[in-house]
């Protein structure tokens, strides 16, 4: 370990790899549309999150134990310490971020609770180990215990990196917690949730003990032996199928996968293990191309919160959990430090713009648990005064039972400077685009200052303005999107003529003896864009889907009402019967593939056919000459579509990603 | 009631309604398709159930009951007993149709030992009401009380109806148990799981008890008043959420619609309440035209074994649960002898082929708990001397952990010969045809006999042959499915010439003074046929399936292996990513469409494109122009589909019932 890398403010921080990040210290995103939801999430969402906790009883759990007064009056899942650990970590992560005193107030009354829990030998638990509870690890299949371990550690690790050394009770405690678990685990057992794997490896970095690192490595190694029990959905669900050394794929519960993944990554950058380190780019490869929705979400079942098979990719029972979302940029951002990659950058953006953006209302205080790409019928409004159901309507709801997804989303966005820039002995590589500040030093010494000044993804101009470099020259590297298949780069020195060359896909890199006043432009291509799918993705054949930059766009049914005019009540997509015993009155037919998509007044715009919905009721399948006409009166016209992100913020609606182009 | 009603061996018996049924001592199955099954499952499946019942503990429940030592020692979930009763059902119908001594040995031992069990009050349930145990009637939701005791009232009537007056000893358990709940449930509470209702309609029926008849129609009427928990699925689950008379198409947990949808036609019948009987029959229109499968499956998601939206029809996720086509069958056929209507018969043939025929193995000993249409991976082969999981393999399961659906096939063929005909006032109808003897009297005591002589499905020919007949005018009437679109009528009177006539799909009448030798001849049009969907069906858009009569059929890779010659062992549909990590050559790309399917050596052949599977791992959504071109290499051949029924008893295998015409 290196003296340095205890102190970045980021949330992984390898001493090896191809890549260093660069910390929430180095980076400051100031506009645009990640700086106004990490607002939204300072102001409202983290309040919100830890106002349901509290009410909820998930934080008295820990008073109830300190008070010796457990299992009574105990609330919330056996998992539901992880929910106040990782509101910890997103607390932390923010005060790192805008130095908020009050929360500064909260997050150390909150750490002094959790702490006063904790008992003698390091254990720290509401749901095990007393009188009248289960003893401890004595679940192991679905107690979460390491799980909520994992989600402590990382909570300390956000904090001892954004307040370095200013106050270590909570790394204290993880650490107290930590040497039980090398304790214990020293000869066996594995969670069935991941996540200890990708928490003890920071920790390790974060506290200087090799043992944590061994201990996670022990955990990876022993996963896939089948020492966990079978179950009915089998071994694949909790990863103890098959060594992660031997798996080509992700499979099984997609957030667990996630997760194990990038504590196994983290293991094989500090071990220098490539045998596991290239499994593992292989995995990611395999899912990416075949078990991954348009959005980046992953997870296709309901059922168990899994991937399906290959191409079972349904949009209308897309589960793509929000959590899975979290565990894939922590999977992908962990292997492009490790190799480099703008693959890696291209899937987390399109998972940030997609699904983790997707999560939370425009006001912060409702969560999508589960991301459809397909909503046929406008759901009910949740409740507001109680937990909903984890994927049950058209909106969000303020809160869940299984919450795991809010706090999981704040804790990202609070820390997702970190995930914008990083260095290298050649320079600084800029991954994702966001009006931003970067002030950092290159890993020579050399200070480097700059600013991203661009409205990305509103368009597709991205100027980094050097403020200040010494004058030797060092490399820029620029992200080009796959999508971006005609970018540009122009350089505009401060002294010089500028020029302009056409970029291909993938990274562009500027090496000069930069100087303040130096522009470096990428012009990315935002015209909305057609997208199919492989045919192999049975679910969407036949389908169109439009993307614009990084955003995956959709209909909602809004907007099809507003184009209908006068039928404003029933401009839904499908035809569909609903619960109250209406029908709708009209319903999306086809796009026309012939009309490329365009931009009205800073709207999309596709042309769609629409049908009268049918009163039929007859059965569904027949000869295809005659049997499946579609119904007369068709009717073209030009609706608006809205980035995926933004649908379901103006009430219950209907809503699609994938348009039919053929029948 | 009136007096014949309780004598006929059948499994419902109105005592109004438009059509009256006729029973086991009526019909015969005496050849070909059915008459296969109804074998294997007298000489094979009985018993194999049996055996696994009596390994698995669920039959020693009882005699741990009897003996006053429950709850230790119990085995199997809170709902074993119901199988148990199921077994009895299908044993006591396998006796009324083969009076096979062994059998009526076996069935009469099985009764002793749960009637030991039985409590002074008439309650019968091994899960509940013992110190240890939780009481009786505490979990309506969950407990399945109630629906065990449907199981057991179902047996007794089977029971009663075979062996009139024989043995009481079963129908005595059943009323002492039946005055129990009517005692109890007097003002309040539903089951969790409907089944009680269909049963005690039948058991007032049997016993001619209108309590039972009343107390049916309370929990009809009590449905759907929110009277049981909310839970995560919501009350639509167990169909709480919307009074039955309210509710326009089935919804929840598709077992739980169909018994429910069952009883209510019962009661409605027995009430002449047309307005339930009406609501019913919108809920069977809707659901056959936006909730079914082209297999006549029902239940589209795997999560709650439930319905889905309108339309979420995937056929590589299908459930599609046996039990549930079985419930299906039960709901059509009653409002089938209520109202009349070739649709009820035609969906009831469409379920039997293709899925209540699915289930079992042919050998009789392995069952389908789900059927998908489409399996993209070969399953493992599953354990043989250990319960499965419910749909985890591409191979049929000899046994599982929840095995209602074994038992439920088992009486279902067992009793198969009483839905082929019915008769009402004018005559005679064949609803379902198979080689058969009716031997019957119609409503005015009229003697009239016939021999059905047919290889259907395999052959397209039916011939109806009077035996006996009083030579009084009556009427004949034939269903011509909806799929028969060009069916002849040949009539061959004995003496006389013969007549030729084309007839349109849906009944077919023949009224004449019918002399014993005179001959109906229909032929129904057997060539193979393309299918095309809805295209609101979203997740089989571009895609083709082919239907010969009323079976539908399959393509399944051992055939495309087949065909491929030298590729045996890779000639897979899906292009998927093995669990060994292997990946197959081939794969499936489109069917050729412009081909007409046709019969080559009894077989049925289509043309296909195959392509090299790819070895791709790339992003798999891009431009319509570009991102998604097929390989290169692609080529053509014929392959054989063989009955969805059939597959899988090859070995594992990859199927697909829709296959891809375009990308």
């Amino acid at each position: 370990m290196t003296a340095t890398t205890g102190t970045r403010a980021t949330p992984t921080d390898p001493t090896r790899g191809r890549l260093r990040p660069l910390g929430l210290g180095d980076v400051r995103i100031v506009d645009g549309f990640w700086a106004t939801r990490q607002q939204v999430n300072a102001s409202a969402s983290l309040a919100h999150i830890e106002g349901w906790m509290d009410r909820e009883g998930w934080i008295a759990n820990f008073d109830l134990a300190a008070a010796h007064e457990l299992p009574a009056g105990r609330k919330g899942r056996e998992f539901s310490d992880s929910e106040v650990y990782k509101l910890l970590e997103a607390m932390a992560w923010e005060i790192g971020r805008s130095d908020d005193p009050d929360l500064e107030r909260r997050f150390g009354a909150l750490v002094a609770r959790v702490g006063a829990a904790q008992e003698p030998d390091g254990y720290l638990n509401t749901q095990f180990g007393r009188p009248g509870q289960l003893p401890r690890w004595s679940d192991l299949e679905w107690g979460h215990e390491l799980y909520c371990f994992g989600h402590l550690f990382q909570a300390a690790v956000a904090r001892a990196r954004t307040r370095p050394g200013a106050d270590d009770r909570l790394l204290e405690i993880a650490c107290r917690a930590a040497d039980l678990v090398c304790e214990v685990f020293a000869d066996e057992g594995i969670c069935g949730h991941p996540e200890i794997e990708v928490a003890m490896v920071e920790l390790a970095r974060v506290a200087g003990e090799p043992r944590y690192l061994a201990q996670a490595a022990l955990f990876v190694e022993r996963r896939g032996q089948g020492t966990l029990a079978d179950i009915e959905w089998g071994r694949a669900y909790y990863q103890d199928d098959l060594p992660v050394r031997k798996a080509e794929v992700l499979r099984g519960h997609a957030v667990r996968a996630g997760y194990l993944s990038a504590g196994a990554v983290d293991v094989a950058v500090e071990l220098g293990d490539d045998e596991l380190l290239q499994a593992l780019v292989t995995q990611w490869t395999n899912t990416v191309a075949r078990r991954t929705y348009l959005t980046g979400g992953q997870g296709s079942h309901h059922q168990n919160e899994a991937f399906g098979d290959d191409w079972v990719l349904p949009p209308d029972r897309a589960y793509s959990e929000t959590c899975a979302a979290v565990g894939s940029v922590m999977f992908s951002w962990r292997l492009l430090l490790a190799l480099g990659g703008a693959q890696y950058a291209d899937l987390i953006e399109r998972t940030l713009y997609n699904v983790v953006a997707t999560s939370p209302s425009h006001e912060g205080t409702a969560f999508y648990y589960a991301n459809t790409l397909h909503q046929r019928r406008p759901g009910a409004v949740p409740r507001q005064d109680e937990p909903s159901p984890r994927a049950s309507s058209s909106l969000r709801a303020p809160w869940f039972a299984v919450s795991c997804c809010p706090p999981n989303v704040a804790r990202t966005l609070a820390s997702l400077a970190a995930y914008v820039a990083t260095v290298d002995d050649d320079g600084l590589q800029l991954h994702q685009y966001a009006a931003a500040q970067i002030r950092t030093s290159l890993p020579d010494g050399r200070r480097v200052a700059l600013d991203i000044e661009t409205r990305y993804p509103r368009d597709g101009v991205v100027r980094v303005v050097i403020r200040e470099t010494s004058g030797e020259p060092w490399t820029l590297t620029l992200r080009v999107p796959a999508w971006a298949e005609s970018a540009v780069l122009i350089e505009q020195p401060a002294e010089g003529a500028a020029s302009t060359t056409s970029v291909p896909t993938g990274e562009v890199t500027v090496t000069r003896a930069f100087q303040p006043g130096d522009v470096i432009e990428l012009q990315l291509p935002l015209e909305p864009r057609f997208t199919a799918a492989d045919p192999r993705i049975d679910a969407v054949r036949g389908c169109t889907a439009v993307e614009r930059g990084p955003e995956v766009l959709c209909l909602e049914s809004v907007d099809l009402a507003a184009a209908l005019d006068g039928h404003q009540e029933n401009g839904h997509l499908d035809d569909h019967h609903r619960d109250d015993g209406r029908r709708d009155d009209v319903a999306l037919a086809a796009i026309d593939t012939q009309v490329a998509p365009r931009e009205v007044d800073g709207r999309v715009v596709v042309r769609v056919r629409i049908e009268p919905a049918s009163g039929r009721a007859t059965w569904p399948y027949g000869s295809p000459a005659t049997g499946t006409a579609p119904e007369p009166a068709a009717d073209w016209l030009d609706v608006a579509l809205i980035p995926y992100h933004d649908w379901a913020n103006r009430g219950p609606s209907t809503m699609r990603v994938w348009l039919p182009r053929c029948s």
